[in-house]
């Protein structure tokens, strides 16, 4: 495979698929991302490990984690809110884990049903289960601190809270700590500081940016972090996604356009566009009517364009 | 008036109206421009000086400049791709000039019916002929060199080509040179690259940034403007726009978006969002049906918000 310099990390199965009512069959789901994985993407959070009776969209995510643990080229995340998650995740297959603690105590309560603190003492159980384990069954541990620059709820977050949290998560034993603009209310400017502080203090064990495009600027809070030093970025196709216990918070960035950006600037996604645009084709087979979004593939690749990836093509 | 950091430069009833083929009435346009100055708007483009056969959204031009140039708060720009047309602007009372002038040939001749050549020596021209005119009434000449980025006629454009250009305008006697994205080809790294090789060479004279958001990357571009020290950074509001000449180019960034992001910031714009959201009702009323754009207006703003500038009203 050839190198990268950012990873852009898919996360429409999961969080585009959970935000919306209507259920993708699971066959559905295991074609789109099969299709994304042949595109060149090389890791997608493919499900949340959530009782099915909060979350029906997520019912079949065992199958989904084993469907796609079978494609070699892919690093499977799965999203677990607690140890069971992660125990059934893991049992499945599933190559590393998420796990969202949010910095908002009320946004905690209503997502997680838990405080920060629990969340957090939650992780700690995690790893030391995962310490537990027999080498071969090491997984990854993400953490991450949602809500992390704002909440429709309490408003302004605290900076030095949410650096505080990812540095106990980190001491919990998270191989990696991000940062989620859960509620779509980051800006450029505290985007880069936060990843910079977070950088500061954490060191390689800065994790992924998930930003969200609530008010337009998920685009630019993707640069921000980048310019912090930040080399994996969430994002979802055709931009479907939210958090349905944070109202008014709609819709991931759209991978094709970050990927578009990516490649247009030089850095190398591994990611072929124009095969990663197909792939919408299966979203819209799947689940008729639903809306998409992205700029990119209306609009279409710029004339003459050289992507920084090797697509294995020639070019006019 | 309080000062400000980064000028946004409303280009919406030049821009905006002109990509459209429906006609807003003149009293409508007057309205929208009154209530855009009365929410903090400082410059705004208002029209272009081209003939009423080519684009009957702008054969009130005149008459639109008189009306906008009662407004005292407010800095006045007109479009003119002429001489002819530069007379007919400073007539009716503009302030300054905004010259376009293609880096591609082919949209030169398309847009302009001129070479690039013949653009330039039509600038020299116009500053011949504001040089000839007693002091009281000069005006400011913004030349923009169109196409800077990329042409969806002729693909990638040269760099230095561009760079050469905005040198020679600036000889040639033009206040500033900006920048345009006419196709929605930039990418971030692209612009921080150009404007600060203008910045270099141009020292002051460098002028603002006209971005398009056809693949999403428009606020994303409109960051790393700012980030190479770019301080004018034109704006559609609703994102209405584009270039009738350029095929596929939709829209201007987002006015809403990009001033709730440099407010967020902390980067003074002297606009009150609040008011800047209550004038969409007013394209609304003129234009019944008309799509908007711009994700702020449909979000809000974030809870707790502070805006960088004076709002002139207490925040709860």
């Amino acid at each position: 495979m050839q190198e990268i310099d950012v990873l852009v990390s898919e996360v429409g199965p999961r969080d585009g698929l959970q935000s919306i009512s209507r259920i993708m069959r699971t066959a559905d789901k295991l074609r789109w991302i099969s299709a994304l994985a042949a595109a060149g993407v090389r890791e997608i959070e493919v499900c949340s490990f959530v009782p099915a009776s909060l979350l029906p969209q997520m019912a079949d995510a065992a199958e989904v984690v084993r469907g796609a643990a079978e494609i070699a080229s892919l690093r499977v995340l799965a999203l677990a809110p607690n140890l069971k998650g992660v125990q059934a995740a893991i049992a499945a297959g599933a190559n590393a884990v998420t796990l969202p603690v949010s910095a908002s105590r009320s946004h905690s309560q209503s997502n997680l049903r838990k405080s920060p603190e629990e969340a957090m003492d939650e992780v700690g159980r995690i790893c030391a289960w995962r310490g537990s384990l027999a080498g071969g069954q090491r997984f990854v541990v993400e953490a991450n601190v949602a809500t992390a620059f704002g909440c429709t709820m309490e408003g302004p977050v605290s900076e030095d809270l949410v650096i505080r949290m990812a540095l106990r998560l980190a001491r919990l034993g998270a191989d990696a700590v991000g940062l989620s603009d859960t509620t779509g209310y980051a800006n450029p400017a505290q985007v880069r500081r936060l990843f910079s502080r977070l950088r500061q203090e954490l060191g390689n064990k800065v994790g992924g940016a998930h930003l969200h495009n609530t008010r337009g600027l998920g685009i630019a809070n993707a640069l921000a972090a980048l310019e912090a030093g930040v080399t994996t970025l969430d994002a979802s196709q055709g931009g479907i996604g939210g958090c349905p216990h944070a109202p008014g918070a709609t819709g991931n960035i759209v991978t094709e356009d970050l990927v578009f950006m990516l490649e247009a600037m030089g850095l190398r996604t591994g990611i072929n566009i124009k095969k990663l645009i197909d792939a919408r084709q299966i979203i819209l087979e799947a689940l008729p009517g639903e809306p998409l979004y992205g700029h990119l593939p209306d609009a279409g690749l710029t004339k003459g364009f050289r992507p920084a990836s090797d697509w294995g093509e020639t070019h006019e």
